[in-house]
């Protein structure tokens, strides 16, 4: 049962170590976030995924979640309710919400790493209060004050839940294909109609109300995406009546089995209209933001399972013997963690996971200081890092995610493929996130079509500024010259963009995934070569076993060997341009 | 439900075009294999897969196998046991098994044609005649002529199915372990006793009699993989009594569901000697390497079906609009093909799966070449080209098979991860096929440590010379040239090894993977520019509309713009060796 632990040292180690998340409590706004208050924190989340959310995820799978349509309900899979109970009671759904309705206005950065934890144990479970989560940011930034009094409170304390509903059956990537309509009634609320899928949340047995975030078109809203408004729409309405929203069902799915993924029919529903009308995909993407990067840590949560439960199969199942004579001669084989090519898929696993770990939580810090830090200068900059890193997380942590979870279930052959063992589940949980809050190719256009645009283009100039201020304490001159070579291919990149895609927008958008991958690399080279620098250090050393640091400087050895070669191959990809894709003629697929 | 129509347009092109299997023909033993002929077989197979195995196929998803622990019995899904009493009516049991025993004598490259239309429509429902046909393999192979008399008529004609029983608890890669024993009885049989697991239709309701094919070792055996014999294990004697082997339960896997996969418990069960005693593993590598290019094609099946539905699915769903100005403006939105990224993913399948086809099918040839050419020397050549391709085929097209359907589901999106659509299954049923029949690590280091150093090492020499024919033909000089790339960077990477490897069986060990992954991509490079050339010839010209001719041509192109910087990455990673893995101490992951 037991298959997961939390993974203290390398949270900690990167945070406080790598990172020096340690400056947050400089911040006026975060004065009480010191470094042992928040090792506090972490070690609790720790518990609450080890002793209460990884016993309920197999339940969560093999049960599903059932859909009653006599009543519209859908109960939740057995040991859910009460997860739930335990993860409310103990405070955890307003850690980051403003201390004005309750919540405790901790940095994100420590919401990032109890994602990470809550993702790891029980990745279904965590959805729940992450729509809660989107549903606070939105009403905080953008809901009147009167709403914000009546839903706020409930929604912080975990009494509510709630849900975006975005998607319609004919729409998906295109918002502004939306139907659903909302007619204004003579009291200043709305009637809401139309029909959303995909509601994660939509309906559940845990709370006692579900405030919806609905998207629709108010009646003669221009077309398209300028049209769109954002209402909220609570399942029962404040004076305890039952709204006209119901459940209509349940999506039948690869993976996230315990998350109750719904149709949901708003018939002349109430609603109130959140911010300016018009105005609602804007809101949204306050919320999509966020929700953005906790996708990214579903998958960077998934791959630490996965590297953990296929670690320890490969160190316990002993099969064939090392070339290079037994290392287990006593036994009746070597365990297979002597074979190369098993090493090789559990480094490439080690390498991903503690990197991408590095990479979003380095995005997270800066989060926290664009809103809190006292230079102005520096917040700017700040909110640059976040605003750009922001699809580069989200899709390459979920797709490198599922394909470190896919290496772990190859270690263990026909073990990993049955459901005894927890690892194929991560690989079906972990293909979704590859998927919503935007496809990983919509990141990419992300990316290239609006990030690298912003603020006159200033963005990659202050990441490249950012980079080289971690490299300049690197000791180690060959990480230092091996990440020289991931940051001349990537302004290489850059630069053929300029030349090539300023005037044809189809070679953006077609060499946009591989510049983000190129991103990511580079991110990840400058962050291996930090993390092995700080393992040396001697406030590090005399904190963690010579076992842990030894093992951070090899990997990042291995990182450079492993990929020095890919960065230097996407970059000839890349300014192959769209010439090749773009010549089919439909009947020519 | 029709979501998969036979490619036989990409088969014909393939087999009769790009590889003149019209050459068959001339071989006396395959005199009756004109292309007519075998033509018209696969498209009465393409009607079989069409409109008999498909529509069982979801059902064998669904409702996945049942066992009943009174009677040891299994029950497969509903629509599998009409559709395999179609299928042995219809002689397709017997397609290339002797005429000595009622099969058809027919070539084993028609043979992996059907597979590929039985894989690409129910993978499932092809693992019980694809084990039938390891078990008949064997048997004419290596059985005395008295069991070959007593079993393979009724095995040939599907009345009764087969096994082949290898893995234990304890052993799965490293046979050696094995611990099922065989007793001599006084009447020359033997009594067997052990549990073996993961056996594919070890049992279930489709035919009258199972039988297995057990590995197992004699009283005083040698230790190791030379203690090892095989026998054969009716379910059923001859005299029509119960033979002491049951079913003991069944896998719950992540796909595969409507593949019984059993424990079988031999409990004194009666068998019969195959080949000589502590020989049997030569003679399950018979059945094994034939098994090997089958599951290789396996991945091929399910790809092509992934790619026909994701490029349906494009076509259709409108969402967005072309960045370079609407393409269907008539329409609510353009079909998400004009997307450059959508357009990336299916073309990425699209090279991949044409390019396997001809590799496959080209190994194919050379199988049936080895045994049927009048000419001694091109049979041996031929037989070089079979023993190092199969792991290649093996592992490069389960892997890359499996990516593919992970392509074709991104490209669907939502809808890709749902249960509606029949891709998710797809990817779940492919994932095994990277780790039977031996994982694809270990087909690696088949290449590397066996096949690499096979007579005297000279059948890398036979491979050069085979791709060096086949490019003399070719017309396009960019093509050559780029080909000319793939065969530099592979014949570097067999130079680094012969200089570091053949003293450090580790370092062959270690860039195993990344070897096999260039003779697989080499081989693509080649019959891609075969393939573009042949789509210009007169006599093909005529047969094929232009749309189909010009996509191969841009798949061609399309194909070296994506690839040509791998196979440079490729090697040098391969020549990093390895130092960065084999560095690390067991507490250091």
């Amino acid at each position: 049962m037991s298959y997961y632990r939390a993974p203290l040292d390398n949270i900690n180690f990167t945070l406080f170590d790598v990172l020096d998340a340690g400056r947050l409590a400089q911040c006026e706004r975060f004065a009480e976030a010191t470094p042992e208050t928040l090792k506090a924190i972490i070690e609790e989340a720790g518990k609450l995924a080890e002793n209460v959310l990884l016993p309920a995820n197999k339940a969560g799978d093999s049960q599903g979640c059932s859909y009653d349509p006599e009543t519209h309900s859908v109960k939740t899979a057995d040991g859910f309710k009460e997860a739930y109970q335990t993860y409310r009671e103990a405070g955890w759904s307003g850690l980051t919400a403003s201390p004005e309705f309750g919540g405790q206005g901790l940095p994100h950065l420590l919401k990032f790493t109890i994602d990470e934890l809550v993702c790891s144990s029980n990745l279904s479970f965590g959805m729940y209060p992450g729509l809660s989560h989107g549903a606070i940011s939105a009403l905080t930034e953008h809901a009147s004050p009167e709403l914000q009094q009546q839903y706020l409170g409930k929604l912080v304390a975990g009494d509510w839940s709630g849900t975006m509903c975005l998607t319609e059956p004919q729409c998906g990537t295109d918002l502004g294909l939306i139907r659903t309509r909302a007619q204004p009634a003579a009291d200043g609320s709305y009637e809401i109609t139309g029909t959303k899928i995909w509601i994660t949340g939509g309906e559940h047995d845990m709370v006692e109300n579900i405030i919806h975030l609905v998207l629709a078109k108010l009646p003669d809203a221009p077309e398209g995406t300028s049209g769109i408004s954002l209402f909220v729409v609570p399942k029962f309405l404040l004076d305890g009546s039952r709204n006209t929203v119901f459940c209509g069902g349940l999506e039948h799915k690869m993976g996230i089995n315990g998350s109750s993924t719904c149709v949901m029919n708003f018939e002349g529903a109430r609603g109130w209209l959140v911010g300016e009308p018009n105005k609602g995909l804007r809101c949204m993407f306050t919320m999509m933001n966020a929700a953005r990067l906790m996708v990214g840590i579903q998958g960077l949560g998934l791959a630490e399972t996965g590297y953990q439960v296929s670690l320890d199969f490969a160190r316990q199942r002993l099969q064939g013997r090392s070339v290079s004579g037994p290392k287990n001669p006593d036994g009746p084989a070597d365990p297979i963690i002597v074979h190369p090519n098993v090493r090789r898929m559990l480094l490439r696993q080690k390498v991903i996971i503690e990197g991408s770990r590095a990479m979003v939580y380095w995005t997270g810090l800066h989060l926290d200081l664009s809103h809190a830090d006292a230079d102005e200068d520096r917040r700017h900059k700040s909110d640059d890092i976040v605003q750009l890193m922001t699809p580069v997380v989200k899709a390459f942590l979920t797709d490198e995610g599922f394909f470190s979870c896919d290496q772990a279930l190859q270690v263990m052959g026909g073990a990993g493929f049955t459901r005894d063992w927890p690892v194929e589940q991560l690989l079906r949980d972990g293909r979704i996130a590859r998927i919503y809050e935007g496809t990983n190719g919509i990141q990419a256009l992300d990316l290239v079509g609006r990030k690298l645009l912003m603020r006159g283009g200033r963005l990659p100039g202050t990441y490249n500024a950012e980079m080289n201020d971690m490299l300049a304490g690197v000791g180690n001159e060959e990480h230092k010259q091996a990440c020289g070579v991931f940051m001349k291919s990537l302004n290489n990149a850059l630069t053929w963009l300029m030349s090539n895609a300023m005037t044809d927008p189809e070679q953006a958008a077609t060499v946009a995934p591989i510049l983000l991958r190129m991103y990511a690399l580079t991110t990840l080279a400058v962050l291996w070569a930090k993390m092995a620098d700080q393992s040396q250090k001697p406030e590090t050393t005399e904190q963690y076993s010579s076992g842990f640091l030894q093992g951070k400087r090899k990997a990042a050895n291995h990182f450079f060997s492993l990929f020095t070669p890919e960065i230097q191959a996407l970059e000839v990809e890349l300014s192959a341009g769209k010439d090749t894709i773009m010549a089919f003629a439909d009947e020519e697929f």
